[in-house]
């Protein structure tokens, strides 16, 4: 049995399988936390059909949640920030789901518990869920789950949605960046905005936050945001806000870019612009899924066998083999 | 540009652009090192036709080396492992070749270089080449990658090849296990074995280690490894060993079990067995590789962004958006 994502499933086993979708959709949208919680397993296990059944279910009505992206290296405060705008839009009113998507686990699980601890201001808080999702080892997993995570908290019907995603590389960046607003999180002196700009970080950045602003070094780091920043920039020019999350200094102003670049997306059609481009990501993962399980079952059978057999016997090469499997598909 | 290496190129397209493929592949053979960096550098930026031609030259020449992989969390103390390995197989006159993968560069960039700054032992040693290699945030690169430098450090003549990886997940140790024999290293107290059995990491292993050994715990972490065994192993039973690499302790019994464990391979057809296991997986991403880059054209097109429209708009759901893609794929 193939435990990878697949797409190809057709709508009938749906229907077979998938029967308490209906009831679980209903109890999601209804704000039933376990239906919620319930979800999003089924995204980590990557089940078919029942997912496929949910997603259905829940896609007509998504569109409301503004997604905020929060993405940075390990150590620079990501979920202290994270739990210091939670805290600020519930002041305001605003229900808040929060996804932490770690990329490695199960070996950072214990680090990413304790980062969790953090956010328990919010545990007795209605208005807030967070969860932190591993992707099982799935390669592929990470741009595969953000996605229909997303989609799924979004049909919740919280008003904000947090991505919350370890940058450590261009991979993990693009992820981030199919929130509405990516906030790329630094610190001062760990030559973070160097690293960024190598990984290719500064060009999905929406906000800049340099976090432990009160370390030696955030004066500078600020500067080199700014000279890295007049290399060039889109239309939208990436404010830079200094905080210190731990004793919530800055996070007005964060707060406050963050809408800033909301308002500037809701105007020119620009928000619609974002959505098309998450809807691209996760469409292509999607076929992707379908085409890697279609090759899974080539793989299973005698096609695969036979040519790596021909490899190890220095009769093919392995291209020419790749090549041969992918004829046998039909392409 | 796409850049997903990919195996859809054509063979007149090799002809055209690697030009230098056969010079390249002489030098490399002949024992230039610097062919062999260039051949790597290849790997890592995944381009196509030049690499192409390359595979198809080298692969006649491969199958010579034992390929020995080397796999653990961070901070067990892997390339202190590696190195005093490559020290006692170099004090028997064979040569060695290292492949440092590393999952999540650019923001383990530093930590790595500071591995590899321990293996300036052999710098001046012409028997000994060390190489690290980042995927340049490909998702999936790792194990794309992967067999490519084997089978180029393979061709190079080496007598032992070494593979180290970060075990961070089941896809990295999925990647390991393509090796000859699967060391997987442990420290003691940091939940190592615990963790390792969760990730699937212990049905990878060939051959156990405990390093740092002269920590507090490393007793009851050999314990808690045997007392794993015991709940089932295949027709090997890895050994347990323990080393104190940074002294060079407990390396002759380290090496002297991958030599026991390359011995049993060489009997009843084993061998074979595990390199038909090496040839599916480099095959078998190849031609991931391929159908992603052909859904990349697609991608690109039109399909997707009329698709993606509907999603938007939600009129479609992102499964049926992706069936959409897949048939258009002629699938």
């Amino acid at each position: 049995v193939s435990s990878e994502p697949g797409a190809g499933a057709p709508a009938s086993a749906s229907a077979a399988h998938g029967g308490d979708g209906a009831a679980l959709a209903e109890r999601l949208r209804a704000g039933d936390r376990r239906a919620l919680a319930r979800a999003l397993t089924r995204i980590e296990d990557g089940a078919e059909p029942e997912l496929r059944d949910l997603v259905a279910r829940l896609h007509p009505f998504t569109g409301h949640a503004q997604l905020v992206g929060v993405t940075g290296p390990p150590g620079v405060g990501k979920s202290t920030l994270t739990s210091a705008l939670v805290r600020w839009w519930r002041q305001r009113d605003a229900t808040v789901g929060v996804v932490a998507v770690d990329p490695t686990s199960p070996f950072t699980g214990g680090a990413l518990l304790g980062d969790r601890i953090r956010m328990q201001d919010h545990i007795l808080d209605r208005g807030v869920f967070i969860r932190s999702m591993a992707t099982r080892g799935h390669l592929g997993g990470l741009s595969w789950a953000t996605p229909q995570a997303l989609l799924v908290m979004d049909a919740a019907g919280f008003d904000v949605v947090v991505l919350e995603t370890v940058g450590v590389g261009q991979a993990e960046v693009e992820v981030a960046g199919v929130a509405d607003t990516t906030v790329v999180a630094v610190a001062p002196d760990m030559g973070d905005a160097v690293q960024a700009a190598k990984a290719g970080i500064l060009e999905a950045a929406d906000v800049f936050v340099v976090n432990k602003a009160d370390r030696e070094g955030a004066g500078r780091t600020v500067r080199e945001l700014r000279d890295s920043q007049r290399l060039g920039h889109g239309p939208w020019m990436p404010p830079i806000v200094s905080t210190v999350a731990s004793r919530g200094e800055g996070i007005d102003e964060l707060a406050a870019a963050i809408a800033d670049h909301r308002a500037w997306l809701a105007a020119d059609d620009r928000l619609r612009a974002r959505r098309l481009h998450r809807a691209r990501v996760h469409v292509r993962e999607l076929a992707v899924a379908a085409l890697r399980s279609r090759m899974g079952a080539v793989a299973e059978g005698v096609a695969l066998d036979a040519v790596a057999g021909q490899v190890v016997d220095l009769e093919l090469d392995p291209y020419a083999a790749a090549d041969t499997l992918v004829a046998a598909l039909g392409g």
